[in-house]
């Protein structure tokens, strides 16, 4: 298997060069484009680690999955999704427009303005909110030294206007409750945690085994798993989600750090780092390694 | 299974009088809100037909996997998907708008104008291309009685407005070639196709088979399968594809005549017929019996 | 006068290599970029006729002035108004866009889906609605030679696509009544209707004069002149029309045939040729020439 | 005159109640619908006070002439129109979708995203802007005691989430300079300025003066007035500025306060106060009276 994803990243690191790393702060644009970590872990605990998995990068939008369980297990489905959607949009993760229209609510909860929603619904106070997503990274992931990288979440929050304008203009729609620099806080904090593939899949793996969490939330385990994989697979890979689903078919979640989570149900977790990134947001080496594993495993979960 | 069957309709009777039939034109207004049909068809053979199952209605949107599926024989794929992309929306099926942007192609070819533009891709001269949508239901249904429904046709035809704009937009930005109104006139006449719930039941075992067609096109059957299952599961229930993949997880299709048609990939086709319509435009009672199906019959393809 | 025209010419006559000749049919591209024609006439008789002011070309957008003329006598203001707005708009002369969104009629008769409308409500069959057009230019400019320049009209209609599809989309929101491609080729009829700057300084004098048409319609002469004047003021010189309004502050409207139409109400006409036009579809040499006419004739509505 | 404008007021006093008292701040809906306030003053000092003049009311958007005069005199013309736009729009003072999509600035400085890039442009420290817009309407109204309500600024500072996520977004684009918080202070205390109809009377016969300012700014005096006055025309009135055009013919601005500001440029000054507003936020009863004056006083300037 380790020789396979080895033979895998070979013929795929090529892709490294179509794809450039993250610039809009500084903090991201050190990354080394080279570095390539691919982990596989499965229900019957084999790990196979290959290449960097051990180099941290921020989780970016993949952080988006964990603040929507959260909302979940603290509102219940009927309540989290009064205030996003489940609806995939052919609209990049920073769109605003559509919060201008008539619409109620932002698309879905893996676009910015949907995981801002989700952010802002997690219960707790001042830094509550941000050591429950760590704590449950933390049990995800047996990994307890899961922490912030200031500098990246720093960064985030001095340039995040963006987001803020997302965010007033949602709390403005009544859409959003609290403190907005709060909710933004906490958003810009999540966004910068810092991981390493190995981790993501065991984080992957944790949702692919139904989300066996101990706390009891308004809601099964089992349903959060469900809706967190369908909207991962429909609209996890920014939009570039369908043509994603119809070449790999794995519900999965990219980040502008380079990670892509990926969760096959009821058999994997995958973790990918490949910091260079397509004009959607998307590891441009990860896409590429992604779909051969998934061909070569038989992991699509269209033609399984 | 019958049983399980009609207990399933019995206890969703009632979301009937939660919808309403599509009215834009007079003869799909005289179907009767009551009428409900199901089939399931599998591998083996077996054939499962309840209720409506011999009830005719027009195929409408579902058509529209059927043109995708002849213009990917018809050109290959890249050049069927430069013309149309592979993104879900959360736009209507009759969306407009973003045509008139940057965009440079419909965002799928799930909503109208990229079914237009799949139509446009089909092969042949004046009534060819409709004759080869025939003919390509008649191989998938062994049905040789598959016709079209002139009055609907005439209908859709006389008040097909929206599509035209469409359609002479996409003109206007070089995305469609050939007479505007002739490849309306197809597209028309393909959604006024009349079938059966067991038609459709068919048509989606033919898919999950992989699409065992003779005639060779210009891409690998199995791939066309793969493609039109995904851009099903993503976008294949209007702006309602979403909800509709957490809650069902079934590669669907539907249409404002009344049908549903469903593809459980290597396992099942499924048809449903009930014309009482909510507001996206899928059957009401269609959608509850395809949710407590796949429930019972474990068909969600993220919980397999 | 004619002098100071001849030096306002000559100082502005360098704009022509800011613009481009409009391409978008050949019979347009045939216009020769260094032909400027400057025509104005006043109420007590006097006529200044400088340069190529008996170059014929296709008055295109300004005939948008004439069927809005129409419009108003065969139905009065409130019905008129119904179907399109009085409002001024940021976006190009050919937007759709906000057709698709909430919006029930076009901002304004200025831009193509507005002009559509109004020549929609010209009363007549067949070409009674052109030759309506046609005598009523004959009216205002006592030139009795009017008439259409065939080739032009053909190419509209054939690359006539966009305007196609905003009629269409006009005609499923039951804005626009009547045959859609019979609208249309009055519609391309009356862009292809030849001019030259003196019937343009001759049409503007009429408007000027309060509109002393003999035929009586639905609503008084100087109030169609009034309505009239206005909307050329806030929306003649298409998404440049706040900027023009600023600099120069005449009601005036172009074509992308290279006319501009001016009009000071109760003293002056004009008519302006220059075929090189600017970003905006504005004959960009006779932009500055009328901006320069403006201020040495003192013609500012606003400083007066 | 005070007769005739008793008698105007009389004949529309009944549109009071075709409108509604603005109620997005409580402080606002404690305004008397009742009040009607009528102020003309004229170049050779004579000044028409009718009704309630006195009544002090918020100056709101009136407030944007303002900031674009001293825009306009600190930076210049092109330095202010390269952060917005000279054009009129059909969306509301509030609207915020084009500035996500390609556009870089807001359209005009009339509606809020352009009025918070001209506030943007005022130069000075802390509480200096806010006193020199302050110090400005001393010095047009000769009224020393003008001053912000302070109960309206906290209203509008506290609910202003929709301008705030206006101007995060310019801030996100480059086109808004500064602290951000800081900016938003100023617009909504500038917004908070008390007026009464005298008062703007005053402004508008200094701008129909030509702005006789005594501090030289980086423009002439004449040229700010003909921008003030022409942008006034074309984007004054909100979305209902093209139909004002045809039927006031006067450039004007209003505020949900209930004022409308007149400039007939050379002539008069005028200030109405009515506080029921109609659907696009201008004085109901304002707009009755100032078309009947602009008939009466033949100060349409389209027709003069």
């Amino acid at each position: 298997m380790k020789d396979k994803i080895m033979e895998i990243i070979e013929k795929n690191k090529g892709l490294v060069r179509e794809g450039f790393v993250a610039d809009y702060i500084p903090a991201l644009s050190k990354a080394n484009p080279n570095n390539i970590g691919v982990s596989i872990v499965d229900l019957n605990g084999n790990i196979y680690n290959v290449g960097d998995y051990n180099e941290k990068f921020t989780i970016q939008s993949i952080s988006k999955v964990l603040s929507l369980i959260l909302a979940l297990l603290d509102h219940g489905e009927e309540k989290v999704f009064n205030k996003v959607g489940y609806e995939p949009t052919d609209e990049p993760f920073n769109t605003i427009y559509k919060l201008d229209f008539n619409w109620n609510k932002p698309s879905n909860p893996m676009i910015n303005s949907g995981a801002i929603v989700t952010t802002s619904l997690i219960k707790g106070n001042g830094d509550e909110k941000i050591n429950r997503i760590l704590d449950l990274i933390k049990v995800m992931t047996g990994n307890p030294n899961v922490s912030i990288d200031e500098e990246v979440y720093l960064s985030e929050k001095e340039t995040g206007n963006r987001n803020r304008a997302m965010a007033y203009l949602l709390k403005s729609k009544g859409i959003l409750s609290g403190d907005v620099e709060e909710i933004l806080d906490t958003y810009f904090k999540q966004c910068s945690i810092q991981v390493t593939s190995f981790d993501l899949a065991k984080i992957g793996l944790f949702i692919a085994k139904g989300c066996p969490l101990e706390t009891k939330g308004l809601i099964d385990n089992a349903r959060i798993a469900a809706i967190v994989t369908a909207i991962m697979f429909t609209s996890g890979m920014y939009n570039f989600s369908g043509e994603y689903a119809v070449n790999v078919g794995i519900p999965s979640k990219s980040g502008v750090g380079g990670g892509i989570l990926g969760v096959v149900p009821g058999n994997y977790g995958i973790g990918i780092y490949g910091p260079a990134l397509d004009r959607y947001g998307n590891s441009s080496v990860g896409y590429g390694i992604i779909r051969d594993l998934s061909q070569h495993l038989k992991l699509n979960i269209l033609s399984r």
